[in-house]
């Protein structure tokens, strides 16, 4: 069994090459193999394509921004298969609207990641730490060569029992930037690894990249941390609710005293529904979900009445040119969001962090007013249709 | 701006209604309503319905495993629009299969899920804990009188300032669970609440749910926790890898060393992108895979020679039915895998964790033969379409 | 330099020689050689004495508890060198008091420590862990045999990349347990690597014994794990904080916020200031007071009124026997609780529990009032003594 | 039960109706009232004072250090009641003497600590923190005018959600530094609170001191961040430990495995033993220790052979001024080191870290040669006292 590739891997005959290996298993791709895009223009972001995955989208909203580059209402595409996540987040999104939409403020935006060189002694460590942050202005010259635009914006050394942690900060403007980093990265490393005293011959490495929950990264941030804010008046509450501001707040309390009895990393409860559904959508690389879900949910009285309530949302690894961002259907969801292209990662990621308010809020009202059992059951997947129809009316209600 | 809805709200129109929404943007969406499937097949997957993403989906493998539930070759659908993964993950599976395959097992299975309830002082809550352990009996059955499938395995009480959490950890059959084990857990506490002492009036909630990296849960386990192996002979790591076991040794000994440093809580590379991409090609909840990512790459020289790789997955919470497993491409890729429906749920997580193992073994080949910026600049997206057509010789190389 | 020894390490001879090394240096040690203590009765406690610190005890409280194990007024010995603490632990306590005492509650009580088997394959490994389970009965009858009070309460075994975990659960009476457990759980191995299967030869290691903080250990107990609870009435917080319950509700939140921020593993104040003192001024083991530190502090309004507070202390690895319980001043220290020899090991913990909660009551108030500097300038160290004097006024205005 | 006190509270005559308390349950504390130092000389160290706890003091060493700060060979005196602690610690020292000595280097040397500014919105908190970068001169003048040490190296902000979080770092000179920068903190924060827009009415808290594993801290460094590296010659292991490096290496991979499992956040064996030690000698905070104990153990074989061994000790929290310095034994054990007063702080947690080095090899060897239990039996304190004879013979091997 072995997968079929040609010098036109993308060629319809090959495609169907591939596709026929599983004919003797009598499985059969119609859906699989139904596609609008052009196979060859998957080229840089698949291989050995045999098709595409459907991924229903639902759209949610309208969300109100008011943020430092996101402004106005926005409707949201969101790619899942899982029954009442549209509806939830559409709920968030009114209610966040109604209270005359969130605020959103970007931390800060850059790549952070690590290298290792690998030092003799702690003396030849020490040294070349030193050696390091002197040469500070010619190893970003380096990276900075090897992009347009890219620039280095800070460097941290460690060193430890092997050598020495060489941490880069580099902005990647409005690309994700993980290709971009590694090329820099690599071009620094090969310069030190020349010019540098005291490294093993062969002793260094590219590190860890992301794609889970890592503490300096929540910490000084990796791609753009975002917190967004909204303060939802206490009629509102009670409408979509049916709670006031102290129930909510106790209910987080006891939350937050969970998560420390379980010692759970992230502390937010559902950040990953909406980010994965929109990174799917967007065309954006979903295994930077976990890294996000280290955030933090805040709940608290508003000085004036009102429950505040914002979502810090770290590691927003997204961009808007580059990976998936040019492929059609991913194309026309950024395109709903007016995010297409260079000059809009920015907004994008204010947008994500909204989405990710959203879904709180939706959740704690429905914990809240003890319906959560009731309002999957209405909308999820184990209902006969008939009950699905009552849809509609659960999230016009709210 | 507001999403049309109707009494039907799958229909046509419907549908064209919502679309036309972005008429006057200017943003048309000839790919997103491009699909083959019906409408109305996803009235539980999602809402407010505009059409699909189309995410392609590539060939990897074939990819060897002698497991306790997944036995022989398979080739593995994944979706993604990350240029090189599905590459570099197939170079992976190729080099698990020319060693003869990898082990896998499952640690636990079950859904680990807790409840808060309060208690007006410390005393109450001692109280109300005892009774809890005293009725574990009487609870199971009021939580498996909602689901024909679930079974209660166990529960625990933790005793904290405002009152008692209760955990429940329950098996959940061939489906991921999450919408059982909420039904399951209301019910018990529904009854616990009318019959136990000593709590508020209203004083109990569900918490969390997951879709984050939770300490409880990789150590007790939650959904499928497995464990995958393999050793990769020393001929097979000089071809693919250049590299002997020792070199490989020594890179992972340095990520070791900066996960510590960075305070990483997961201890794996790139879990991530495997998994999500082989959530989204098969229906899966995407937003499960933070859980994942809290695993462990284990490295080490095997007593006998060569490479010896672990995997150890935690938090698999994936099935085979419910969810996005019955939608049109989802269940096709489902079958690529021999994982269609009841009685694979396990199989399809011994999959799962043997494609992380696959993508690991491949990244640290490429690391440790300083290869990664080439590899990435031959398949990335950031390249020429001319540079693309190179893309199959790399991996036949591999 | 050469530390002098001989036959009888105790003798005044040999204990002269070594003091007589630093003579040549200029330094006397006419302090650290005058104590009361027979230096034959250290034998145990310590090797090449030269003498003893003299470390300050203060006398705090009286703090009334109404716990399961102490019951009535305490007045806690402290030792510690650090201005202020014992006043300040001294208005805790009396805030304890006058709020009718604090109610004590022990969780857990056991040594949980873990030993690693290494096995060739994984499959040797399952096979091991399963055998582990099969022999429990003989395991713990291998342990027991070794110790008149320990009692094997659980095993759990974790399969990993190279062989198994296993973790033993022991009660240890009255003693603080190290010593115990290391020669049961000896015993064990020994015993389990002459008869399982799969073992490689040599392979097995006792592993960590704690002194630091460990999640497992918070999460399922180490040593005692104490949760303390008061209720302090709102009169007496105004007078004693000159704060209302929500004030200082408002502080407790922001600390939490910042213990997040800040990736704090524990969530408590000061609980090492307390037990530190406790510990040296009881012969117990200094080296387990970091292992305390990753409780936590539970603040909220309280049903009827006033404050409730919570310490919630893990891992109080102590005893009333054996280690530093029987030298003469600790012993003296233990009396003064009552809590000398056999039978008092709870007891003990749970008057720890209430110093740590205490301690955090006094700072709580002292921070909500924002005296902190005041407190500390009008009792620390860098004054000049005429203002030390006005430290009573301090403590009796409390 | 009321604790007596008076004007004059270090009187005999105070000191003695202190003690005259316990007359009546039956307590006597001959050896707690009997010491050489001058009660009134305890006046800024404790208050209530009732005598001394007498901690025996043993000599470990010699313990030959090549650091930036401490040279030579150290004769350290360690206070304990842990039987086999001083023995053990001599023979790791034993162990680094022999091998030409241990290399100490001090990383970052500064108190790191928070305080939270409640803003009414994000609006105002971004406001906020834009003022504070703008005005860290005026706010480092605040501070330095309250101290003739201290000067502030950095501020840090950090944006959440109900306010700003400003982190300072302080060099703290000699002093350990925790009362100088809550001094400094105090003056920074009332200007601050002044002049700055935004702010709550008293919305501003001092927030968490340390005394406690806390990422942050441990990554950026709190007082002296040391590491401290040897290289142990092959000979000398066989001899000592008679074990090859490879083994010490496997032993390490397990406990780092280990460690993984239990979500320790501590990557070493026991610096708490030695420190602990240490600081009761010497008049440190003990309640500093667990801030240590996130420390690392780093083990490989060296690059020409032998085993290299790592001690990375963050947060040695130590000063040689001020707090429990200037008491008589704890003087006197300061001046065996050279460390006594002003320009010794530096040495003293090089010395600490070398320590720390000390007691993890000594451990290493008695694990790996599979003696541990042996060494702490012959040691220990259940042994009878004929055994404890042999005591010497064990150092002396070593």
């Amino acid at each position: 069994m072995k997968i079929p590739r040609a010098e036109n891997n993308v060629s319809r005959e090959i495609i169907s090459e591939r596709v026929a290996l599983f004919n003797n298993t009598g499985v059969d791709l119609p859906h699989t193999t139904h596609y609008s895009i052009d196979p060859a223009a998957t080229t840089g972001n698949i291989e050995n394509f045999i098709g595409v995955a459907q991924v229903p989208v639902g759209l949610a909203g309208p969300l109100l921004i008011n943020g430092e580059h996101a402004q106005g209402e926005f409707l949201v595409p969101l790619a899942t298969t899982e029954g009442a996540l549209v509806a939830s987040y559409s709920r968030g999104m009114k209610a966040i609207t109604d209270s005359g939409g969130c605020r959103t403020h970007i931390r800060s935006d850059f790549f952070l990641w690590p290298y290792m060189f690998r030092t003799r002694t702690l003396d030849a460590a020490i040294e070349f730490a030193q050696w390091c942050e002197q040469h500070f202005q010619e190893i970003a010259r380096e990276m900075e060569a090897t992009t347009r635009h890219g620039r280095l914006l800070g460097m941290r050394t460690t060193i430890l029992d092997q050598g020495v942690l060489v941490y880069f900060e580099m902005n990647t403007g409005d690309a994700m930037g993980a290709n971009m980093v590694v090329g820099a990265g690599d071009a620094a490393c090969k310069w030190i690894a020349k010019e540098a005293p005291g490294i093993e011959p062969n002793g260094w490495w590219g590190l860890d990249m992301g794609k889970k929950a890592v503490e300096l990264r929540t910490m000084r941030g990796m791609g753009k941390s975002v917190i967004a804010e909204v303060v939802l008046p206490e009629p509102l509450l009670q409408k979509l609710f049916r709670a006031g501001p102290e129930d909510i707040v106790g209910w987080h309390n006891a939350m937050q005293r969970c998560w420390m009895d379980m010692c759970s990393h992230g502390r937010q409860c559902m950040f990953a529904n909406g980010l994965a559904a929109l990174y799917i959508a967007c065309g954006q690389d979903v295994a930077y979900v976990p890294d996000a879900t280290n955030g933090r949910l805040g709940v608290s009285v508003a000085p004036d009445g009102g429950l505040r309530v914002t979502a810090d949302v770290p590691c927003l690894i997204v961009g808007t040119v580059g990976g998936g961002c040019g492929l059609p259907t991913q194309k026309e969801c950024l395109r709903m969001l007016g995010c297409e292209g260079a000059g809009s990662a920015r907004k994008f990621a204010e947008i994500a962090a909204a989405v990710a308010l959203a879904g709180e809020i939706s959740l704690m009202g429905a914990v809240s007013a003890n319906e959560f059992v009731g309002a999957h059951e209405r909308l999820g997947r184990n209902r006969p249709t008939a009950d699905r129809a009552e849809e509609p009316s659960v999230v016009s209600q709210s």
